[in-house]
Formats: C-alpha cells, sequence, structure tokens
C-alpha cells in the first residue's frame, strides 16, 4: 500500500475519533455524497436526535458530542429549518450493512476486535476495511468491506462485503436504509414511505418540507452457490431491510453486495433507478469504469512532493475532496464543509470564488466554469437580494442556496459582508483571463458586471467633506471588524468590480460613473503608509492576548465574549494580506513587509481561511520558517478530528494554492499574460511537480532546488517564464530553466 | 361625567380599535394586571393561535393583527421562551363573563347593539360599559358591567354586571376562567387542571414551563329572591366555567357578581383566595376601600391643567398607568409596557431608572425606592452577567428579569448597550437625594456601586496614543449606531457612576483610580465645541430622508434597511440632548442650541423616548411651538391604536416630566438641592398645579401665566426657589412668587 495515495485510520478504533473519520472518508460522485460512517453503524450513536440549532457564529459554535453522525447529501435538496432558514437535508442513509454470526452483531465497541483496518485509497476514492473479530462462541470472522460512490455513475453508490468464519455458523446479513436521521438537530422529513420493489430491492420515498423530493433505492445479493437467496423484508416506518441468513461451513467465504441508487426532484432528468440496480455489469468492471474516471483527474490535478510524504498524502486528500466536492452542475457550487457535514448548511460562501476555484481553473477548468456559471444563474435571487435591501442592481448573497437567495441566519455577516458581491466579478473575470476567453465577461457575464455595478453605486456613499467615495458599514473578511469603513479589501474588489462592469456598461453615463468610482474609492494608509484594514483599525483598542487567550488549543473567539473581539485590535483571518495576495503587484515587498508585521501579531487565525494566505505572503516575503509552519497548520486543519463537522474545503483550496501557487509560485491569470513561475521549494523537498492548464494548453512544472522544467503538454507552442528568464517552449517538449534562486 | 377624567371609547363600537382599547383599559392592582377585553369577548378572536416570535427589534417588529388580545399578568411569573429567553407569561383570563337571552349570547359584532359605552374612570380606576340590545326575538335587554383590581386587595378582582330585559326571558349566565391563552404566540402551560371547589366556586392550577404557578379561583353571586342559584360547571381541559339560567319576568333586573383571587409562587406569602372569596364585604364597600386608595394616591400626584381639557385628560391617563403598573414589591419593577402587554416580555430596561422613576420619587418616593432596592437586589444577576462577559464586577442586563439575569435575546443591544449599568448608579444617586438620604448610597447601594465601578475598569480601554481612557464599542441611548466609541451620554453617566462609587470604595487606590477614570472620560467635541454622539458620528453617511421615508405614519426603520441605520447619520432617539436634559448645567444655552440644530434633522423618533427629551430641551431653549409639538407627540402616543401592545409607560413617565419638570420646570434633586422652579406655561394653559413632594417635605405649586404659588404642605420651613427669587415658606404657609417671564 503506496502510503503516499492512503488514509488510514489507527488502531485499535477509537470511537471518540469516529467522527473525525467520518469527514475525512466522505465519498461522493459530486451527485451524491456520502460521510464515512460505519456500514453496520454503532450501537448508543442515535442518528434521531432532536435539538433546535440556533443562529450563532458558526466557528465558535458548539455541536452536540455524538460518537457517528451520518451524512447523505444530495446537493439542491433542502429542508426548511425554522430558525436557521434553507438548509442542504441530511437525506436517509443506504450504508447499512450488518453482518450477524450465529445471531451476533459485529460491534466495534463491544465485540472482541482483533483487527481494524480502514483505510481511503485517494487514487481510486476506495473506502475499504479489514474487521477480524473473535465470537462469543469461539469462532474467528474476517469481514471485509469496500466501498465507492461510483465517479462513472454519479447516482449509484456501490458497496461490497465478504464474511469467512473459521468454524460452521450462521451467518445473516442485514442491509437497510435509515430515514429517521436529523439534519443539524432537526427533522425535515414531510413524508417516508418504503417499498419492496422486487425480492431483492427496496426503495425509499423521501419527500422534505420544502416539498424537495429524495427517491433512493437499494439492491442486495449474496453470491452463493445455492441459487436464489430468500430475502426478508422489514419495513419500520422510518426505516427499512432486506435481510437473509446463510447456513455456512468452516472457512467459507460469502460474498454480498449493495447497490443503491439516487435521484432527486432536483435532478434535470430524474435517474431510472430500476436501469441502475438491473445492470448486468459486475463489482469489478463498475470498479473499473469508476477507477478511470479518477485515475484521469489525478494526472490532471496531482501535485506532486519528493522528500515529504506526509505533506504529499495530506495534500493528496486535500485534492481529493476538491474533486470529490464538485457537483459537476452549474446549478450548484461546493459549501465550506464540502458536503460532508452539516454545519455551514450545505450553502454557498464567498470561498468559492476565493478559495477553491483557482485548483479547478488551473486542472479542470470546464468545472471552474460551473462554478462562475452559478452565479449566473444565481443572478435573480442576487436582483431580489438587491431589492431586500432597499438597492437597485444585484447584491449576491453571503450564504447563497442553490436558487441565489440570502439563507445567512446572522445579522452581521449578512448585512454587512457585502464584499462577496465583489468576490464574484473576480471569479468570473478570474475564469474569463483562465480560459482566454475574455467574452466569457461581455458575452455570458455582462448582466452580473452591470446590475452589481448599479448596486454598487447606490450603497456607496459620499461623506460631506470628503472629495471620495466610500463604502460605510462594512465587514471585510475579518469578521471580528464588523460594522467599519473602507475597509481596504472590499473598496480594491468593488473598484476591481466597477473596472470590470465598465467594459459591459450600456452607455457612456454609467461606464464613465463606474470607472470614475473605481478610480476613487480610497485605500486607507496610515502615516507612514501602512495599509489600513479600514479607516478605525487604529482607533480600536490593545488586547492583552496572554491575560484573555490561555489555551491556544481552542480559538480566541471560545474564550472572550464577542462584544470584546468587535471592539478590539484582533483578526479572525487574513484581510490585507488576502488583498496583498491577489493584487500582489500594486504592493512593494516593503509594504507587504509592513502589513505582515503589523497585522500578523493581531491574528488569531479563529478561522481557517486565515493560515493559508499567510503562507503564501511569507513565501513571498522569503520568510520560509512561518511559510512551512503556516503551510503545515492549514494542510493538517482536517486531521485529528478537525472534519468532525466536515471538511474545510476552502483551506483544502488554499492548500492547492500554496502548493502551486506559493511554493510553485504559479502566477494566476490575473496577475500574468503567460505562464510564470517562481519555486521556492521548502529545503526538505526534493521534488515538486504538478500539471497546469494555462489558458487552454496542458504544461506540467517540475522543480528541484537546481532546476526548474516546464513541458508543454499542449499542441502549440507555450510562452513561459520561470523567474528572470523566458522562454518560447515548442509542442509536446520539455525546457529547462536554471533556478533563480541558485544563480 | 368629568370629561377630564373619563377615557372613553367612541361609539359604535369598532372591533377594529379593540386592541388598543384593550391596552389603554388595562386595570391593575400592582400585583395583578388585565388588559381591557370584553368580559363576554368577541366570536372570530382565538386567545390560543400559536406562532414563533423571532428575536428582532420591537420598534419594528411586526405582530399578528388579532381583533383582540387579552392580558393577564402577575409580575414575576415568567414562561421560557425557546428563542426570546424568560418572559412574562401571559395568565389564564378570569374576565369572562358572558349574558344569553333565551339562548341568544351578546356579542358585539353581530347582536343588534342599540347602545355600547365603554369608560375608565381614571379617579377611581373603575371601567365601566352600558349596552343595550335588541334580541332576535324583539326584546330590549340593558346590561352594565363594572370592574376593577381592588388596590385595597392587591389578589383581588371585582366584577359585577345587571341585566334587565323589556320583556319576560330565559337569563343565562357563563362565567368563566380560561387558561387556553399564548404569550406572544407561545404556550408556556406546563399544566393546567381545574377544580370546582364549592358550589359556587371553581379553581385553576397552573403550572408554567419554568416551574413557576399560579392558583386563580373565581366565586359567582347572583342576587336574586329565589334563593340558592344552581350553578352548572363545565371543564373544558382549558377552560372552565359555572353558569346558570334564570326565568325573569319583564323589566326585571338581576344583579350578578364575580370575584377573582389570585396567587402565585412568586408571593412572599401565598394568598387565601378561600378567605378572599368568603369574605363578607359586599361590592359597595369593597369599591370604597378600593377608592380611598385611589384618592390618596391622586392627592399625591395629580397635575392640573386648565384650559385644555384634552391635555388634562391624557396626562391623568398617564399617570393613571404609572400608579397602576407598580408592582409595590421590590423585587420588580415596571416593563416597557406596563404590563399591559407583552411586546417587551415583561422585562426591565433602562427606562426605570431615566423615564420612570422621576415622577415616583417626587409624589410617593417610598415607591421610588423599591424601584431602585430592586437593582440592588439584582445584583448578584449583575455579577453573573459580568462574568458571562468575561468581566470582574457586575454589569446589569440590557433586559432584566426580577432575578437580575439577562433576557435579551439581541446582541447589539445586550452586548453594546452597556450604558444601563451607569444608569441603575444614576437612579440610586437620584433615590438617595430626591429622599435627603445619601447614606443609601453608601449603605444600602455601596455593593452596586463598587461592583459596578470594578467593572467600568475593566471594561475601559486605553488606546495606544491616547491620554484618556475611552469607552469602545459602545451604543448609546441612540440605537441606530450600534458600536460606537466614547458615546458621550454614556461616558458621562459612567463618570458619574464612578464618581458616586468613589464614596463607597474600600481603599484609596480604587477610589483614585476611579476618580482619575471619571475626569478623564472624555466628552468628544467637533472643533467649533459641537459634542459629539460618538466620535464617528461626523464620519456617518448622510441619508436622503426624503427619498426613503416617503410613509411619515411609519417610523423610518419600516422603510430601510437596519444595515443602512447602522451607517448612516440617523438617529432612533435623543442621544446627546438627552444628556443635556440629565446634566443641564454643564452645558450652555448655546451649546443645548447648537446641538439641537444639529442633531434634530437626523432624529427620527422611532423611539417612543424621543419626543419627551425633545420638548424638555424646546422648553430649556424657548422654543414653545416646537416644545408643544413634542409634547402633544408625546402625551398621545398611546390613543389611536398606540397602545394595542400595552402603553409605552417610559413615555407616560416622561410625559409627567415635560408637565413638572418642563412647564413646571422643576429641578430635580440632582440639579438643585432646595425646591427650584422655572414655570414655562403654554398660551393656551390657563394654570399648571402639582404636587411635590422635595426631600421629604409636601408641597402644592399652582403656577399661572403672571404668578407662581408655593404650599408649604409639611410641618417645617421649605427653602423654595422661582425664577430668580428666593423664598423660605413657613409649614402650611403658601407664598406667591413673580412670574420671571413677567417681570
Amino acid at each position: 500500500m503506496d502510503e503516499s495515495w492512503s488514509l488510514i485510520e489507527p488502531e485499535p478504533f477509537d470511537s471518540a475519533a469516529l467522527r473525525g473519520w467520518e469527514g475525512l472518508f466522505t465519498q461522493g460522485s459530486g451527485y451524491l455524497h456520502t460521510r464515512g460512517s460505519l456500514e453496520e453503524h454503532l450501537s448508543g450513536a442515535p442518528q434521531n436526535v432532536t435539538y433546535l440549532r440556533r443562529p450563532a457564529n458558526v466557528t465558535a459554535e458548539q455541536f452536540p458530542q455524538m460518537k457517528s453522525k451520518w451524512g447523505t447529501f444530495v446537493p439542491g435538496i433542502y429542508g426548511n429549518h425554522p430558525l436557521m432558514g434553507k438548509e442542504m437535508a441530511n437525506l436517509p442513509s443506504f450504508l447499512g450493512i450488518a453482518p450477524f454470526i450465529d445471531g451476533e452483531r459485529l460491534e466495534l465497541e463491544t465485540s472482541a476486535i482483533i483487527i481494524h483496518r480502514r483505510a481511503l485509497d485517494l487514487r481510486t476514492a476506495v473506502l475499504s476495511r479489514i474487521v477480524r473479530w473473535r465470537t462469543h462462541s469461539g469462532s474467528t470472522v474476517d469481514v471485509t468491506f469496500e466501498r465507492f460512490a461510483s465517479a462513472a455513475r454519479p447516482h449509484l453508490f456501490v458497496q461490497r462485503m465478504t464474511v469467512t468464519c473459521d468454524a460452521a455458523a450462521q451467518i445473516a446479513i442485514h442491509a437497510g436504509i435509515d430515514s429517521d436521521v436529523r439534519t443539524s438537530g432537526y427533522d425535515h422529513a414531510a413524508r417516508v414511505s418504503f417499498e419492496r420493489v422486487a425480492g431483492d430491492q427496496m426503495r425509499c420515498e423521501f419527500a422534505l418540507d420544502t416539498g424537495d423530493q429524495v427517491q433512493i433505492a437499494a439492491w442486495v445479493s449474496l453470491g452463493t452457490a445455492a441459487g436464489e437467496t430468500d430475502w426478508q423484508y422489514n419495513d419500520e416506518r422510518r426505516a427499512a431491510s432486506l435481510s437473509a441468513t446463510i447456513a455456512c461451513s468452516a472457512g467459507q467465504t460469502i460474498h454480498f453486495e449493495k447497490r443503491s441508487a439516487v435521484t432527486s426532484s432536483f435532478d434535470r432528468q430524474p435517474a431510472d433507478l430500476d436501469a441502475l440496480l438491473s445492470l448486468d455489469t459486475g463489482f469489478d468492471a463498475l470498479l473499473a469504469e469508476h477507477e478511470t474516471i479518477w485515475r484521469r483527474r489525478w494526472e490532471g490535478a496531482d501535485v506532486i512532493i519528493d522528500g515529504d510524504v506526509e505533506s504529499q498524502r495530506t495534500l493528496r486528500l486535500a485534492l481529493y475532496h476538491l474533486m470529490r466536492a464538485h457537483p459537476g452542475d452549474n446549478r450548484l457550487a461546493i459549501d465550506p464543509k464540502a458536503y460532508a457535514g452539516d454545519a455551514y448548511r450545505g450553502l454557498y460562501f464567498w470561498d468559492t470564488e476565493m478559495y477553491l476555484l483557482p485548483f479547478f481553473l488551473y486542472t479542470e477548468p470546464e468545472r471552474g466554469r460551473m462554478l462562475t456559471d452559478f452565479r449566473i444563474g444565481a443572478l435573480d435571487g442576487a436582483r431580489k437580494n438587491a431589492a431586500t435591501f432597499g438597492y437597485a442592481g444585484a447584491r449576491y448573497p453571503w450564504e447563497s442556496d442553490a436558487d441565489g437567495a440570502e439563507q445567512c441566519p446572522n445579522w452581521q455577516y449578512r448585512d454587512h459582508e457585502v464584499h462577496v458581491t465583489a468576490d464574484v466579478v473576480y471569479g468570473l473575470a478570474h475564469a474569463a483571463r483562465a480560459s482566454d476567453d475574455l467574452g466569457y465577461l461581455t458575452r455570458d457575464a455582462a448582466a452580473v458586471l452591470r446590475e452589481t455595478a448599479r448596486y454598487w453605486l447606490e450603497r456607496i456613499d459620499r461623506r460631506p467633506g470628503d472629495p471620495y467615495p466610500s463604502l460605510l458599514g462594512v465587514m471585510g473578511p475579518d469578521e471580528y471588524a464588523p460594522i467599519t469603513s473602507n475597509n481596504a479589501y472590499t473598496n480594491r474588489l468593488v473598484a476591481f468590480a466597477l473596472d470590470q462592469a465598465s467594459a459591459a456598461a450600456e452607455g457612456d453615463a454609467a461606464r464613465e460613473q463606474w470607472i470614475a468610482t473605481a478610480r476613487t474609492l480610497p485605500i486607507a494608509r496610515r502615516a507612514d503608509g501602512l495599509v489600513m484594514q479600514c479607516e478605525e483599525f487604529e482607533r480600536f483598542a490593545e488586547v492583552d492576548f496572554a491575560a484573555l487567550w490561555r489555551d491556544r488549543s481552542q480559538g480566541f473567539a471560545s474564550q472572550v465574549s464577542q462584544e470584546r473581539l468587535y471592539r478590539s485590535r484582533c483578526l479572525k483571518q487574513a484581510d490585507v494580506l488576502l488583498l496583498m495576495m491577489l493584487f500582489p503587484d500594486e504592493f512593494s515587498d516593503e509594504e507587504v513587509r509592513q502589513a505582515w508585521d503589523y497585522y500578523l501579531p493581531y491574528t488569531t487565525h479563529d478561522s481557517s481561511l486565515s493560515p493559508g494566505v499567510h503562507a503564501v505572503i511569507a513565501l513571498r516575503l522569503g520568510l520560509m520558517d512561518q511559510a512551512w509552519a503556516f503551510w503545515q497548520r492549514s494542510l493538517t486543519l482536517d486531521l485529528d478530528g478537525g472534519a468532525e463537522e466536515g471538511i474545510h474545503i476552502a483551506a483544502q483550496g488554499m492548500n492547492w494554492q500554496i502548493a502551486v501557487l506559493g511554493f510553485g509560485g504559479l502566477k494566476t491569470a490575473m496577475q500574468a499574460d503567460i505562464l510564470t513561475l517562481t519555486p521556492r521549494l521548502p529545503d526538505r523537498w526534493a521534488r515538486l511537480a504538478f500539471p497546469v492548464l494555462w489558458k487552454g494548453q496542458r504544461a506540467f512544472v517540475e522543480a528541484t532546488h537546481s532546476v526548474v522544467t516546464v513541458e508543454n503538454r499542449s499542441n502549440r507552442p507555450l510562452e513561459a517564464q520561470v523567474n528572470v528568464f523566458r522562454r518560447r517552449i515548442p509542442a509536446g517538449e520539455r525546457v529547462a530553466f536554471e533556478h533563480g534562486r541558485g544563480s
């Protein structure tokens, strides 16, 4: 087993760590996602615990401690929460397979477990387990499980189990669908019904309180010599199962298979569940077509790190989740937990554009474009949202559902974190430039550009006496400064958006007004040139971190009141530094260093979005030790329980950016016209290599401490610059550049 | 009927106006309060409508439109709302009395009503009705109702009805207790049981979801010649009733009486309901003892306005509700709706100290002292609240329950509106000075002074580079500026509180630190001297009121988003002007005028607390027309539907202040050592007269346009100053002062 490709749960099994592994082991076809829960489940971990979740800052929110938390998600399928608004619903689980030996059920916490190995093969996206257990009667039983969400058939989920007992035994198998689940403690089921549709098939119809509907069907099969299995069907109102018992001889292996298929009211075309479940294709063939797709994905995306297997594996875990989570549907985006948990309610934030999009744009741009197309499709929602706040034009919601409607239940973010509307335009421009299709902006995205510009012109104030316009009452990326004036990040992004919009303006008056506003929106600076996060920053209180932040294993916000955060110089996350990461050429190294020195001591990194930005900026400043520390911090966020509530997918998207844009030193298409690289490898790495799709041309970059090579995998010449050297690389050829640092 | 003492509902009856009259006609003994609902109720106005109220700005909140909203409140009895926190519970109603003539029920909307007159006699606090209706069978029926919450026996509520039919008829009477009620749409009942405890008595046991409990018993009696009535008892699980039918001859009058008695788990001693209901005292005797108490109250409080019967009656309505609402229990205060509605959830705000207290301190100081004693008793809650926010000492909650625990569900008020903690100290000092008992501060209130000072010292920041301390992240009285720096009102009140605390300090170090901080907390001023509401005010946006605020019959907040309010120069209510009202001698007339001219155009008066302050300041500035307009606006707030959700009692407290401190020109004991008056009468008033209790001495002031007389009703000489003239008035004597304006 290649440890750079395998994520392995340590032995012995520890139920206290299960939720973290459920997050990490989430599998998905894009269409359908399931957390890495145990097939036979764990007793004492009920999934129908009801509680009322209240609007709160998710970063500081405490979720009820459960040993296991199932998650079955079909993006686009929502429930209506009475307090939180619309949220992605946790759907009935179809994972259940429980083996019984002479009536004794496999149960990891109480059975006499000899071996329990569980591993996710990142290369194939297959989750497998090996369990050996001794029964009360003294037999030794080996059980293996494999499962995958078919990348080739996104509505299909495939499972296989083998059971071998060293003594003759009655082996029973129960395989079910369980709808008695909750979404963050809430039951969204409006109507549930089960039906046995064939001897070896059952089906669940699940209607939600939004009117959304899901159908889940499962087919079971026992590979035995004894012909047809006599399946018993049991319908318990909120759950159903098919079960069978076989008399096995000592050492005999039984093969069990379960396939589940899902369709929903969000599907453009309902999937034919019968057809999917009656496929003649066997398990191995299904697996092979699935693996083919994953192999192709990795070819276009894998980032290779030689000399650091831990970083290598963890980065691959990041890319696995990025690829797994992408819904492959331009009516959807990726939520902050990557459909691996319900904490962020399956809604879409600014992370889409600023943290996730680059990975897709430079590895599989059609999928990047789907994410930006999603925002174009959500324009009507943004129009309604602007109107709700009393403005013309379009204002994108802070927490968007698939319709583009605002679902954020906390007013401080919803009302004041307006930068998302500019971030959307940045994402559209990035998609256009990365694919060398500027027409995307004046064609597909023109209405978004115009409508958001109209919103900004109404939202921007002109204070008496000021010769410049101002954006007031704004929360920037740093969410610990809730209502500020002229946040630098927001103003720069809005100026960018207005500038882009000018190309799509209908009429000179609007165009000129947008350009003039873009040119005059201020970036506040201190007398010594320091870029101010907002006008007020230096009027905030100093905070005694040493006295107030005793337990550094928990966020600062867990140890002080929100009221103190809101009046103090403390940052939840990078703000000015993110601006400088996005617009690197607008700030000198000295200015970036000044901002680094000033803001870093105030930055709590309470948000997972923060460390990665710091890693990239540290690399620009040549602060290799700090860059390494922030890289490791960002990379490992989801390990050791970090993924309990799902994957921090924005950080994972940023981890690709650290690796490729930071260590690899790739300039984005927002920053350079030709492929431009300035690799900066950590000493402990021997080689960093990655594919990149630059404006339609495939290339492959390899960097060592001595040389950088760029292979042009396209069929036309590729202009490239590495450090100060610029070359034209013929089609299909590979060019080595002297390493700038070495020369 | 004296129209200056009678509040009369206009004829014909209009169910659309009923809720407003239910608020205005609220009766109460202090212990027990009931809204002015109809005895026979209105069909099509169910009281068990369930809905989920969510945290929101109450000023802008829309309440469901119901024709009638019952309210039965015992201060100190709470329910637990899942979203809103603890709230005063609406208790079972005992008002119900319905007459039937030959099976036809009195029903104001569908019966053929010939006369319907309802009036509240403010002098006696008795609500009475006369109804004449024609039955389907052609009879004419006269019904009268009278009712009062006994001021002499606060646990007792007394009702009487007479019925006369001009033809022989079967007259039936149903009298009930109905527990199927909601509090703002929520059912707080945990257990309800009914019992018939005697032939003519029933009892309801009502337990709430907090564990609080209430017992309500009712006794009925029919004064007929025919001996014992045969009462039928009917228990409908959430309601019960006693009913009887009598055959009456034409013109015969039947007399019916109902008495209800209430006791609760909050009572120091449970009231003996049996004893209360088996009193031998008849209706007239109960009424007489009740009226005696109200007569005494009015003697000490009535403000007489000659020449303006409308103002006279409406001001008396204000005083009626102030006196009615006072719970007479130092474990309680008065909520913003004066126990006449559940909109503000029966909790206690800063209104207690700044708006209500003066009326009591200068008319019935023992009752004023109860209100400030309440805050002393709530100190433990304030300590816990400080700890919750991470501070030492005591921080009073924005919305306090009887335990002093914070129940505010909106973080912007709860976290940032800290001035209440200083307002509490201002109230304590006011009570001490008004009763000439400064020992109150160093004795009873010492711990409050010290503990709140400790809190302030931790809450106050010292910004790098500033030579002075700052209070940051503060919402002042103006709730449209949520998180500001050095709010002038708050800083001045905190400085006052620290200064008061210094007299109670234990140790020189603390004392000196408190004094030094009090001396240096800044009041920000513009270059031209304008007192700035907060440092940021001039950095807020201008707002185009003409364009955005089209419907002036509704508040500004109903027509723009909160986000705009929070970044714009718009005041919900007086802020700097309130500071200037409280500390008049610290600001010159020019400074006050400057602040008036600057802030008034930005002030929306969306809060009922605003117009009254403007009336007082206008009087100081000699702006008589504006003073009159603001007085009328504040005075009439609760008329014409304004009282639907209860009485705006803070405004009513301020109306007394406008009359006595404004028009009467009385300086408070915070502002003057001796009784000091500068009356400023509107032209249309012939005379303004009022009693005042000045540091234990009763006086009676009468002002006309030509002369001001002060009668010393105490048994020792009274120092008094009217305008520039100072006199020593012998005990029992009356002195006439030339009117300053006239001379």
